[in-house]
């Protein structure tokens, strides 16, 4: 049996540009648990804060969850060692212990005797198995340890295994294995052990996917990495383009494999990181084809450019230049919400609004209450049930902020001022206040998610910016979306989409 | 003989996003040429203006130049097809011509008798090949075909190599092809020709580095690719990676490789897109180490978490500071510029300051300009050359912003009133006339990017943001940063360390 282990959070918080919250390890679990991904190490409680609290608040079954911990510390044993006592007292069934397989690293960077360092692997191993969990072992430097002494670095995995280790996962710690040293290393540990042997790969030389696969090819059943490739240095090992390999090598029933793009969305949404357009299968250029040539041969012969339908992970094909790209996508997402959609010229204007507002820099999928506001307007529906005839921020070097908005509603003005502590909390309280004496149903919804994200950083200050924001009535949750080159400008349109989404009676069985 | 082949510029500009003036690619061209590059294919005359332009006003020798085209037409003779012609004047010693070897693209795309098609192929390079030029036939589909009728593949070659081609380069057009079926092809087109084998690969799959090396154990001796690894949907073999590997392997002299990394940066500035962070080798995040246990590693042994030294690519190391650095890594990057962090009683109050940042939300790792700020202040110095007295940004629902600051330094002060497409526009402005009166030389510096996080987003908008901007003189960068519940506010405290970098004598040294 295969089975995959993602470590976004914890291999993948190396990533020197990402630092997660517990709310993000949260949000990170749920969506990974919609793939198909058979265990999520979550971090390594007692040296991360918010591994713990990960664990006193995550739904996610205690068979997927794995804790994160090294070896006992030199000179303590195993059952006095706290980071080996927090992993026992760990919420899930299986734990990573990661220990050194390349005897120079356990001389030089421990500064222990080599065979002490044995024992300390097996009784490690020992304890935890002992108090009921599962140990994947993660042999670090196992490649070049090997290459350097292999005597030593199978020693290492030997001790795991007398230790009780269910894994032997073998790590390619700097990325500088070749896919024929991987081969070899994999053929020689199948042979050794009775127990699944596993890869753990880094990009450093650009082969992450390539020593995976040899591995796989060699005998390896379990695959570690992060959904996105994120990690310290070049990253790790991608499951966004391995889950995908190891389909189509049929090692793995992958019916998650249709919401490879959504789910891998979600979570660099929640990294705050960009999914490079050339990703491999996710990206927004996997199967964008530039007008001429290739987009004709596409057309005549599906298979031309493209070696798998985009469909299968959850993608879109585009073509640029070509109108036709996405519109049966648009009108499916408005099939039961709008039925106008099917009218082919209100179909055409939704689809040319979209392809414009997203050439402004909107983007729709993580903010879909906006796509629909949009789409009812130009189906000619009621969307504007309030009109904003003014606002005011004002920003001191206190850091307070002072606003005033005023909201019209069938020719009667409102009008009121607050106070906050920046312009959008401030704008946000004002607008509430007039909304109020019109709709006082609105005080039952509030925000519950804010993102900003400069989309060209390269133009500074005078860069645009998105704003996204999420709003729950406790019953629905939305994302609304503004797009300007002006923050609070920006903000200030997703505010004003949420508060119509709610007022909007035609979207009522949406996002329940 | 190896050789290597760079499309940035034919295959590379269909990468949606790109689109080259006859100035870039001269830009580009200036810049391979530093590497070890054999071939630089500009483009395909006749078809694009620049290629043209660029044959007239380049200065590469011709043995280095390769023009790009296609077989002649269906149903015109090579001799008249305009193409063909364009490629025979061309002003380069090479061509690369494209042909198909898939029979089912031969008959279904091009719509052609498949035999019939073979002629072309040969009658197409034969009269190139009279006229004095050398080709290199790309063999568009080879691995497809190859799959689905070998005895095809294998001909189309063979109509090449009669035609008198040099060399024959195999294309993975759609990525899709996986490393073993790459070893067996490129092995019996060893057996069965005599000419040069070459790999062209596309990453479709994650694999196209994997296919690239397959080919070369396999006997191919030829490799192309665009150097950042940029081209249609998910781009071509990256040559920045793949020239690393070959030095690795022994296949090719390096003299250029210590360049890999400003050329690289140079062809992405030209070509308007941003390297990955995590690019293997090149990206900036290459040699970064954050965790306190890895970057203390490699502070006792070099190689424990890097498998090349960053200088053999032109890239340097950084070790990042964040909450899990160590003590000694704090004090390593105060070394030379902060010579009091070298007493006990210093050192600890900056690492402490550092700890207690990074709690409120501060991540110095991407912001070190803002570090060495704080800790010179701890360590006595002056760092503050200017007050900000007071500052007061007004946004209104126009989406306009109007800004008032005031600066005063030693005594004196100055204001000033801006307008901006945003607060922090508006604001920097501001900000900036005042300074100017009394710092002349701030006339040099400006922004050239900005970031904003939010923290907690799950707060909504009374989360704190986290602003980081950078700012250059043109002959440093820096990086600093602001955290605020107030997004103007954590942006005002970014910009002031920015110029409190700027004006600072002890940092001379920094970040050049």
């Amino acid at each position: 049996m295969y089975t995959v282990l993602d470590t976004s959070m914890r291999d993948g918080a190396q990533h020197n540009k990402i630092s997660f919250s517990v709310e993000d390890k949260l949000g990170i679990a749920k969506a990974l648990d919609l793939l198909d991904i058979d265990f999520i190490e979550y971090g390594a409680p007692g040296f991360d804060s918010e591994a713990e609290l990960f664990e006193a608040r995550s739904n996610i079954a205690p068979e997927k969850l794995v804790a994160f911990g090294m070896t006992a510390r030199v000179n303590t044993p195993p059952e006095k060692d706290e980071g080996i006592l927090k992993l026992i007292s760990s919420k899930g069934s299986y734990v990573s212990l990661v220990g050194k397989s390349d005897r120079r690293h356990v001389e030089k960077v421990l500064r222990t005797n080599a065979e002490d360092y044995l024992k300390n692997i097996r009784d490690s191993v020992a304890i935890i198995t002992k108090c009921g969990k599962k140990v994947i072992f993660d042999a670090e430097h196992f490649f070049d340890g090997y290459l350097f002494d292999p005597i030593y670095a199978m020693a290492s995995l030997r001790s795991a295994s007398e230790g009780g280790a269910l894994i032997l996962a073998l790590c390619d710690t700097n990325g500088g294995s070749l896919p024929h040293s991987v081969r070899t290393a994999v053929t020689e540990c199948r042979k050794a052990f009775r127990q699944t042997i596993g890869i753990h790969a880094h990009n450093d030389s650009g082969l992450a996917t390539a020593n995976t696969l040899a591995a796989l090819e060699a005998g390896a059943e379990h695959v570690q990495g992060t959904l996105l490739g994120f990690g310290e240095r070049t990253g790790n090992a991608a499951l966004s383009t391995v889950l995908p390999l190891m389909k189509r090598l049929g090692l793995k029933e992958m019916p998650g494999l249709k919401l490879l793009t959504p789910v891998s969305r979600t979570v660099a949404e929640i990294s705050n990181i960009s999914i490079p357009d050339s990703a491999p299968y996710i990206g927004s250029a996997a199967f964008t084809h530039k007008a001429g040539l290739h987009a004709d041969a596409v057309l005549k012969e599906r298979d031309s450019f493209e070696f798998i339908p985009p469909e299968s992970v959850g993608n879109i094909r585009r073509l640029v230049l070509s109108k036709q790209a996405g519109r049966h996508l648009v009108k499916s997402k408005l099939q039961g919400v709008l039925p106008e959609a099917n009218e082919p010229e209100i179909l055409s204007a939704i689809f040319a609004a979209l392809k414009s507002r997203e050439a402004e820099g909107y983007t729709y999928e993580a903010a879909e209450a906006s796509f629909y506001i949009m789409a009812a307007r130009l189906a000619g529906r009621k969307v504007d049930f309030f009109e904003t005839v003014d606002y005011t921020v004002i920003d001191t070097s206190d850091a307070l902020s002072h606003a005033k908005a005023e909201i019209s509603v069938g020719g009667v003005t409102a009008s009121a001022k607050a106070e906050g502590n920046g312009p959008v909390h401030a704008l946000d309280t004002a607008m509430r206040e007039c909304m109020l004496k019109f709709f006082p149903a609105i005080d039952s919804i509030g925000l519950v998610d804010y993102k900003v994200r400069v989309i060209d950083p390269k133009s500074a200050t005078g860069a645009k910016v998105r704003v996204s924001i999420t709003t729950t009535d406790g019953k629905r949750t939305w994302k609304t979306i503004g797009v300007s080159r002006n923050v609070v400008h920006a903000s200030f349109m997703a505010l004003e989409d949420s508060y119509r989404f709610a007022l909007n009676d035609d979207f009522n069985g949406l996002f329940a």
